[in-house]
Parts: C-alpha cells; structure tokens; sequence
C-alpha cells in the first residue's frame, strides 16, 4: 500500500518551527488536537499556527472564519499564523487546491452540515464552568427509542445528574435542548459542553439537579409539507432534503407523541409543565418556539440561543401578555455582542416583548458571535433560572 | 465570506450520473453518508462509486484499501466506481493532490490515529446481529473518573444492559472491551457496534446481561518506559509519543488502581473474577493478554480479537497449563480468514495452545481481514460463552 501521504511534524516540531524561521516561544498544541499533533498550536496571545504538508499541492488555505493563504516551504509543508483569535470552540478547514476539506490534525465535529475541523482556543484559565473540574460527574447515556410519527428508531443523548442513581426516590426535572442547523444530537455534549457545564452549576448549588435530552431535527417531511428553511449557509442549505425536513412541523411531533413520553417512562421525571423546559439554540431556538409556544401546557421554560424567530408564534405571544406571563415562568433569548452588532433580531425581539408587557430576559454574551461559546455561556446564565 | 468551495451532488444525482455514462441503478447512499448526500452510492453488487467536486485540482485518488485514481467530467466533478467490497466497515480518504483527507460527504471516525472517512458496506439483510432490531435496547453512558495512575480525568463508555434502571436488586457481570492501536474509546460503540450486538444477543436470550466497558489507552508512560509499539502504520506510528505510551505497562495499572474500582463502586457489578472478562483487538488484544494473563486473580474469561501477541506473557501459560485451565473460564483467539492467510500468527498460537494442552477457543471470521467486521464477529460469538 502506498504510504499515508500526509504527515505532520510529531516530534520533530522544533526543527521545522526554526526552519520556517519563528522561535518556538509558549504556544501549546490545540486541546481539539488529535492525540499526538503538534499542530495546530495556539500562542499567548491567542494566535494559532497551522501546518500541513501537501508537497504537491499548488494552494492550501485556511478558512477559519475568513480565508488564509498558507505558505509552502522547502520540505513541502504548508504554514499560516492567523491573528488572535476569540475564545471558544470554532469549525474551520483546510482547503487543498480549491477542496474544503477537515484538516486530519484535528478532531472532527459534525455541524455546518457535515463533519467539520473543530479548535478550541480556551478561555482564561480562571474561567472554569466548562472545564472538568474535581466535583460530582453526572452520565451522558444514549437511549434509543422508536418514533411512530417517523417509523424509525431515534437516538437521544440523556444526561443524568451526579447522584441520579444513588437516589433512588428523587425525581428531576428536565431541560430539553437542541442543536442549531447542520448540527445534530452529538454537539450539545461535545462542542457545546452541556454535561461539564451542568456538572459545574450542580456542585456548585447554583443549578437544581436536572435531566438534560438532546436530540436532532433530522424527521420525515409530511406529505406535501415544504422545508421551513429554504436559505443559509453550508452545502445543499435550501435544498428540499426528505431528512432534513424536520426544520417544518414534524419534530414537535416527534416531541411530543415519542421523545417525551420515552423520557418520561425511561427515567424519574417530575411530571408535568413546571418540570419541563426547552431551549434551543440558533434554528434550535426557532424549533424551540414552534414546539413550545403552541404548547405552553406542556412548558413552564422556554429558552431562544441566538434564536431563529417564527414571527406568527410571536405575534400570538404578544396578543396576551398577561396569560402568557402567568403560565411561563422564564422565556429567555440570548446572543452574541458581535452576533447582535451585525444583526439586532433578538434585541429587537426583546425590545418588542418588553414594550408589549411580555416578561423576558435578554442575555448578550460579550464578544462572541453566532457561535457556541455564545450557546455555552446561555446555558451557564440559563440553567440556573430553571425550576426555582 | 467566500462561498464553501466543496458541493456534492445532493438532488442533481441523477443528472449527473447520467452525464457521466451510468445509468441509475438499484444503488442507495451508504449508511455511513452524512444525511442528505447522496455519494458514496453502493451498487446492488456491492461496487461503490464516490464522487468529489474539485475543478481546480490536478489529481484526485481513492483510497480504500487499494488506491484508485478518480476521473473528472466536465462539471470538474470527480468520480470512480470500485469493485465489489467485503461487507463491513472500511475507513478510507480521499488523496488531492497528494494530501490525504477525510471524505466530507461521509462521517468521520476516530481510526488509524485521525479522524478518518468511514464505509459501512451492509450485510445481507437476513444478518440481523448488528443492526438496530425491535427489541428492549441498552444504554451507553459516558463515566468521567480521576485516575491516581496518571492525575488525570479520564472517560470511558459504559454499556448498560436493558432494565438495568428497572432492576435494581440485579447485580450485574462486567466486560472490558479494548479498541485497537490508533483508535480510542468510541471505536467499540461507533465502528463496532458493540451495544447493537448486544442487545440483539440479550433479547434473544444467546448472552446473559452484562455490563460492558470500554477505555483508550491514552495513558502517560512511566518514567524512562519506552512504548511497547515502535512500528506499525498511521502517521507517527513508532514515534516515542507521551499520550500513546500506555501500550506499556501503564494502562494495566490504570486498569486494576482506578477503572475498575470505578465500575465496580458506580454499578451493580457482581464482583470477583468469575464475573469479569477482558477482550480487545489488534493491540487492545495484545494490551488484553498483558493485563489478564499476570493478573489471573482478576479475570476468569479472556478474548484476543486478531491480537497482539507477547511472548513472554504466553510462555508463561504454556509452563503449567493445568493451572492455566484450572483458572481461566474460556480464552478466545480470533482472526479474519483473510487476514489469516497473510499472517497465521493467531492460528500458530492458537495451535501451540491445544498442542501444550491449554484450553482456548480458535474462531476464524469468513471472507474479513483485520477489520471491523471480523471483530464484530468475534464479539457476536464470544458473548455469549461469558458467565455461563
């Protein structure tokens, strides 16, 4: 078999970094590295080096947000330093030759519609709520459970809270939570954290013990049914995509008549609307509103993430503020400062619902965009308003 | 932001496909596609054909197994058809311009020491084993634990049986299961299959419930250790790095000082060697032999799946085999017919064996070679000998 062509430098990254003529000063391999590589490496001040070596290439960029020509040199490894970088987890990719593609230094995460190249560039070591830190570690727990409304086996991920099987006669309350467009059921526990997160605000008395679901919007379409989003980013976004359908009407279904009675026969749940939360970020938070909104004897929390806003389920809201204020305990809707500079949808949002008497906080995550740490830190702020 | 630059044939497959010559047959998306792509497309015959949109690239190769040159039609949409695969799954990359990449229209998988593409070429339909069937399914949990070995959290996956919540007086035996070199602890729960298999094997009354485990192997080596490991393939196989030095001696402390304590203390395990098995692959095997065959005290049931071998550690088995198999349940030794026949290390083993008049149990997997399938296989008939 013809040797793996692409390698990166392992031990010998000294010698090339001193090559391509930059001291090797306090960078540190990227913790979404795979186990091993050197590269990418993150410096002090939050600028990261990227490496491949593709001898026959003819162009290799990075696109980390904006695109970034690389550099080849003698030995045929291709380099770019791009300028700090924010704090939090980003997709990026390599792109050989006009190809996007992972860049197989990496760890892959599905989302923008397909497995991306994730880096993490950690907050300040103070910063700790996401960290796995020494405090009671709940169980992330794949359950498999058979949607009548698809006729197909699903799978959630189910966190349970430190103790949850020890205390045997406590019953939580749950949060479900989910993914934005091009993501699915992996990334609230992967890019997104939420399990650490939780762990985090549980030791810390700052969040009640709590269920978490998450699940993917990937359901059948209704007969006849069209896709609710026809635009965005990413490959194939707008394309009618039979299992992308779910973005319409059929997930609250599935919610509804599978996911929801499966959790509530699977594990001790308190029952009931003021036990029951849902939040959701980006398309998510749409999901959010069209399942809960509609649904308000089911929900009691209702959380948007940079949310997308289905102006008809608003308009009903704003129609009574005084029911709605009296049957939902908490609707929040979060976004980033640099998210909300570009696009004031969720301010105005809240602007509305404030002046019309609709009882919301209003959360901006500084200097972040449409992105997860913006949803991570959501989560942090929102969890611990739930089930008081 | 400059459009993404890599589009697959989503609704246009068959527009193109005709373009280039073929007409549609009986081909479906592979199951290990990212939902919505429609390539890689497997033939009724089992050939595949991949398809890549790259106009700017000069040369555009598949690797799977063999390498295959792709060829470029006018829309600069490359394509090639391989000839019929063995059922199972295969990892393989696409080659651009020489750089080895992940396949973006396919899921990714930890294997071969990176992220890389995978294959699932599906069985027969009448082979049920590993497929998600209408029976009562098990969870797999996520289980954080510090280890005092390494001062570092670890995580491992937990298979929990069905009614392990509902149970709650049933104590429970425990399976160690070990991936290969260059993959980690998701392999057994993704590539492998391993809670299908075992919820079809428990439903069907062929395997007693158990609880099984599965760890990497990530672990610091001791001081002044070398790895166990100095050749091998994948990218930096053979590099003395201080994440892969556990194929030393490191795990099988990792393993009886802070894994298994941690199982024990967090389940209902019914404690004791004669409810604890061991099995790995390829270098898990070998990691397998390593930590059972000194440790006899801990382990009564022992699998290698196309393992690795250490002499030292079988020649000491072979002076007494009557303790041997005074103390050892059932020691399984697996390969791929395929594989046997290129390298007959476990069959001469498993013969030196039976001639020194050691128990083992020899299973060869038809038509597979050291792969997925053949260890898969191997845990479909080796469960079911366990806690008889």
């Amino acid at each position: 078999m013809k040797a793996i062509l692409l390698t990166f430098t392992l031990m010998s990254g000294l010698a090339i970094g001193l090559c391509w003529g930059q001291t090797m000063d306090d960078s540190k391999p990227a913790p979404t590295n795979i186990v091993g590589q050197d590269y990418p490496r993150i410096h002090s001040d939050l600028s990261v080096t990227f490496q491949v070596k593709a001898p026959d290439a003819q162009k290799v960029q990075l696109q980390l947000g904006k695109i970034y020509d690389m550099t080849k040199d003698a030995d045929g490894v291709w380099s770019v330093t791009v300028p700090p970088q924010v704090v939090g987890f980003h997709y990026y990719y390599l792109i050989i030759d006009g190809v996007q593609v992972s860049d197989p230094a990496s760890e892959s995460f599905y989302g923008v519609g397909r497995q991306s190249s994730g880096i993490e560039i950690p907050e300040d070591a103070s910063v700790t709520y996401s960290t796995v830190q020494d405090v009671p570690h709940g169980q992330v727990r794949t359950v498999r459970y058979f949607s009548k409304v698809t006729g197909k086996w699903r799978r959630c991920f189910v966190y349970t809270p430190p103790g949850y099987d020890t205390n045997l006669k406590t019953k939580y309350p749950v949060l479900y939570l989910m993914p934005g467009y091009g993501e699915d059921d992996r990334g609230w526990f992967t890019q997104g954290r939420a399990d650490i997160i939780l762990d985090n605000l549980i030791a810390a008395g700052k969040a009640v013990p709590m269920i978490a679901i998450t699940d993917n919007q990937f359901t059948a379409l209704k007969p006849g049914e069209k896709p609710l989003l026809l635009g965005g980013r990413g490959r194939g976004a707008g394309a009618p995509r039979p299992d992308f359908g779910s973005y319409g009407s059929t997930f609250t279904e599935v919610m509804l008549n599978d996911l929801i009675p499966t959790i509530d026969s699977t594990f001790r749940v308190r029952p009931g609307r003021d036990y029951r939360a849902m939040a959701g970020l980006s398309m998510g938070g749409m999901q959010t509103f069209l399942t809960t909104l509609p649904h308000l004897d089911h929900f009691a929390y209702i959380g948007g993430f940079s949310p997308g806003v289905p102006q008809a389920q608003i308009e009903t809201v704003l129609k009574d503020p005084a029911d709605f204020n009296k049957q939902v305990k908490l609707l929040w809707l979060g976004t980033g400062s640099v998210e909300r500079a570009n696009n004031p949808n969720i301010l105005t949002l809240h602007e509305s619902l404030d002046k019309a008497g609709v009882k919301n906080v209003y959360f901006e995550s500084p200097g972040t965009a449409h992105e997860w740490l913006t949803w991570r830190r959501d989560l942090y702020q929102f969890a611990p308003l739930l089930f008081r």
